[in-house]
């Protein structure tokens, strides 16, 4: 076994993807490195691919075999694609998990909801505070990005220095946190980058990102005109976005209501950390409804058209005694996540039913976005001018554009998507290994895994519908006619006849030809059993169902 | 019953969506009005809410009750949401169709495949050439769109003109079709306009929309420049950028490819109609696997990531020999319709781990669309001063925006979705009854009902699993235990045990305890089993599953 030590980057997560964040650094010998996780995050089903499941994690399976080596867990920030797993994740883990005020006090809140012990939470100062975590060296390094204390890792190896960058933006103003600072980042370039490891998200936004400062004015003129009730949505976490929102209903004489369990409870966590130290006053929804609806801005979680949130409960009409109408104002300050546009569009159109007008992001007034475009990705190549380019969050396509613009200004950079292990030692990154990844489902208390069948069959009978079939069988002989049931499949069929009577009927004739070697035979008969429903539903519906068999066998 | 002839208009579909157009006019007393029906288009299902459903057609049981009184169908355009649902329909409605020469050619080849009678489609000549329908006269004034031969009607009734405008965009160089003619439908105003129906699709896009002829010298460059393969999508009827892409390719001395049924079968009907006298040569796939890659321009259906499409095929690595590889370009010629990001993503990812350069609708220097913006929506009302505006072709929001519109320009405008009949006999529109409307889908061979609940309960099977249960009773007696089997759910729950073992258990329990008033009464012992299993369920797994319980009964 070699004794040379290696520098390792592995991601298992959030490399050909946008969200589900989870990458593994090692060093030392290998065989014998030892390992730091940063970010243990989710990403979220759709009925597309995974219907009925709740979340979505990453197989840890790889480093969970090596946890004996795992020195530490780092959480850039506090969004879900990035600190979402840890209760569902971490009993499998058990390394320390360090990050900064705001996110130490999320992550708390998640393990206090799964039972875990929060010892195992550690608060971190900003860089130039640094933890020991085996071989590594590891900084926060604040970024601005859509929630706070968003963080860049500065991570010191014997090999040299990586900047993880986490999510961000480059903000001068970014309304709660630190600007963006380029005399401190020149600084941690001096020593000289080895790897820079990058947002990819909008590396194909092509003009400079606007600042966070910039929206206020455009809110605050909206929400001062507005005659009736306004709504705002955005992500509850966005606390920047929040107070901005919040401001501009003071700032029109508007009581402020938080509507949805996300909206109080980062808010909370903002005051309760000590960010959020000038919030207007909040009033309670019950208040809210003795007031006029002219003086009232309320602000609710669901921007994504989650079905359960406030947004989408008032667009259905009512939410804890409060209800839009003719000459309200519902405004997005958020942008649509793609996927969601569908679920969005329902909500804007109930509003517009309603009468509500309804301000949504085809203009970009109202929001900006959390994540370096591509002129701020350059200017940060040019600031760090690291040996080597890693794009990760991104899917294929901005992992391959981002290294794509980093050549326009000399960079060597490589694609390394999720379960690519790179050598990070030498003077170019090396593929040291090809690990197996994949995804790991939340469904209902249970995991499983993306490979199950579990899920497959879910989109088969949702596709094909679902025939079961039985059939008693005694002594080898069939006992009496087939039984059919159905379930999500047209009652009749071309022939007019109800669709299971034709198909009991052509099950039990082949039943009464069958031979005794195919009714000995459970697996025989479930087959023949299976082909000969499927042809016949083809037949009388032009469509291939799923069939179970159910044999039961008496003896006499 | 009233004598008062009335002019009435009803959307069936189209009106509170984008797609499935139907759109029916009536004139004469109320109980005895002739009618026609403009378009009869379909929308596509989509897994959310439609899974395994093949197509989504307008419930069309209002008008075929009045069917003796419907005197003709009017076809503005051969697009799937206009005319699509022809040959599922006809059959149902049995009057003449009537539209122009390349839309009736394509409707004759539906009625083909559907076996249906091609002499009921009757093509007609542009305006000022019109039809009598009843009361009616109708004539097809040339507008441009993404397919040729795009018309709006001038719909005149002893009470006035109605001008439908169909889809269209305002191009004075459209390529294929004549040109936006200002004079001429400043004459179809002349005599006076009652009510203007118009398309609302693009009324959010603020800036004028921009001709088909500025996308073809950009196109022409990025195909000259490019070292490798070009391959290019765009919606095949779009014939007059088929024909700029194919232009392109031809120019930079390469050889074009027709990739996709849909591909082929749009230009040959182009040039059997004479709209089409110049495509450039074309060779087969076969043809073009000796050629050398830098000296091929390839032209492939399915822009909007449409699995079975010649697009995808590629993107799975190989179609009819041809496959892309590092230093291709593909360039999406089009726009992604909203609900579709994920499966073009999905493309774009495959060619970016193929090394393929994929040039997409970020920039709209490749696309321009086929609808009206903002200012040419106003250009249009301006134009034809209508005593009201009726918005179609839009979801809510999309119409109560046009309203708005129109109302800048002092148009009284009335937004009547789906199933709201107006009157515009009067000085101004008067909801004249609200008519149930929905939707039917085809399903196989077989249509069903939008509420027949057979998709609810796919649906429900998608989300939470299937687990059948069988008992046998004899003579009112538990004869063995219950048997489960399970369908989309995991193999093992909380208690590691399998989870068919745990309900079995569960339900057998149960079985033996039971009274004998349950036993006897299949409803009462299907309910009381279905709820023990769903409860169990919850209990191993977390999650409520759909259960079918199948009692099987002897007598012995």
């Amino acid at each position: 076994m070699s004794k040379k030590n290696r520098l390792t980057y592995l991601p298992l997560g959030g490399a050909g993807e946008i969200g589900m964040n989870c990458y593994v650094y090692g060093y030392g010998p290998k065989g014998r490195e030892r390992f730091i996780i940063v970010d243990l995050g989710v990403t979220f089903p759709d009925m597309d691919t995974t219907p009925g499941v709740d979340l979505i994690l990453p197989d840890i399976a790889w480093i969970e075999e090596r946890k004996d080596r795992l020195d530490a867990i780092f959480i850039t920030h506090a969004h879900e694609d990035h600190i979402g797993a840890i209760g569902h994740l971490w009993g499998r883990l058990g390394a320390p998990i360090f990050a900064r005020a705001f996110t130490a006090h999320i992550a708390r809140l998640k393990f206090e909801e799964h039972g875990l012990d929060e010892l195992a939470i550690r608060t971190v100062d900003a860089w130039p505070e640094t933890v020991a975590a085996g071989p590594f060296s590891v900084g926060f390094v604040p970024v601005s990005h859509s929630i706070p204390e968003s963080s860049a890792l500065v991570i010191d190896a014997p090999a040299g220095r990586i900047v993880h960058t986490g999510d961000f933006k480059l903000d001068e103003t970014p309304g709660v946190g630190e600007p963006f600072d380029p005399a401190l980042w020149a600084e941690i370039a001096r020593p000289g980058v080895k790897a820079l490891v990058c947002d990819s998200t909008n590396v194909f936004s092509p003009h400079p990102g606007r600042s966070e400062a910039s929206v206020g004015p455009a809110i605050a003129e909206l929400v001062a005109n507005a005659p009736g009730m306004v709504v705002a949505t955005t992500f509850a976490s966005n606390i920047a976005r929040v107070r901005t929102l919040a401001e501009a209903g003071r700032a029109a004489g508007r009581s402020v209501v938080l509507l949805g369990r996300a909206m109080r409870r980062m808010i909370t966590a903002g005051v309760e950390v000590g960010i959020l130290t000038d919030f207007p006053p909040t009033i309670s929804p019950e208040s809210a409804t003795q007031i006029p609806r002219e003086n009232l801005m309320l602000l609710s979680t669901g921007s994504q058209g989650e079905r359960r949130a406030a947004t989408a409960q008032l667009s259905r009409g009512k939410y804890l005694g409060l209800t839009l109408k003719e000459g309200d104002l519902f405004l997005f300050s958020s942008k649509t996540i793609p996927g969601n546009e569908k679920s969005v569009g329902r909500i804007v159109n109930a509003f517009s039913e309603m009468g509500v007008d309804v301000v949504d992001d085809h203009t970009d007034k109202y929001h900006v976005s959390g994540h370096a475009n591509r002129p701020d990705l350059a200017r940060m190549h040019q600031i760090l001018k690291p040996q080597f380019l890693v794009p990760m969050h991104g899917e294929h396509r901005h992992l391959r554009e981002h290294v794509k613009l980093g050549a326009e200004s000399g960079l060597h950079g490589v694609i390394a998507p999720n379960g690519v292990m790179l050598d990070l030692s030498g003077n170019r990154p090396e593929v040291a290994e090809y690990v197996e990844t994949g995804r790991t489902y939340l469904d209902g208390r249970v995991q499983i895994g993306a490979l199950d069948g579990v899920v497959r069959d879910r989109i088969r009978m949702a596709l094909n519908g679902h025939v079961i079939v039985t059939l008693i069988v005694e002594n080898d002989e069939p006992l009496g006619d087939a039984w059919c049931e159905i379930m999500g499949l047209p009652e009749t069929g071309l022939s007019r006849a109800p669709l299971v009577e034709v198909l009991e009927q052509d099950a039990t004739q082949f039943l009464m030809r069958a031979d005794r070697k195919t009714l000995k035979d459970d697996d025989r008969l479930e087959e023949a059993i299976r082909r000969l429903v499927r042809k016949s539903a083809q037949n009388e519906i032009g469509k291939k169902p799923e069939v179970t068999v159910v044999i039961s066998r008496l003896t006499g």
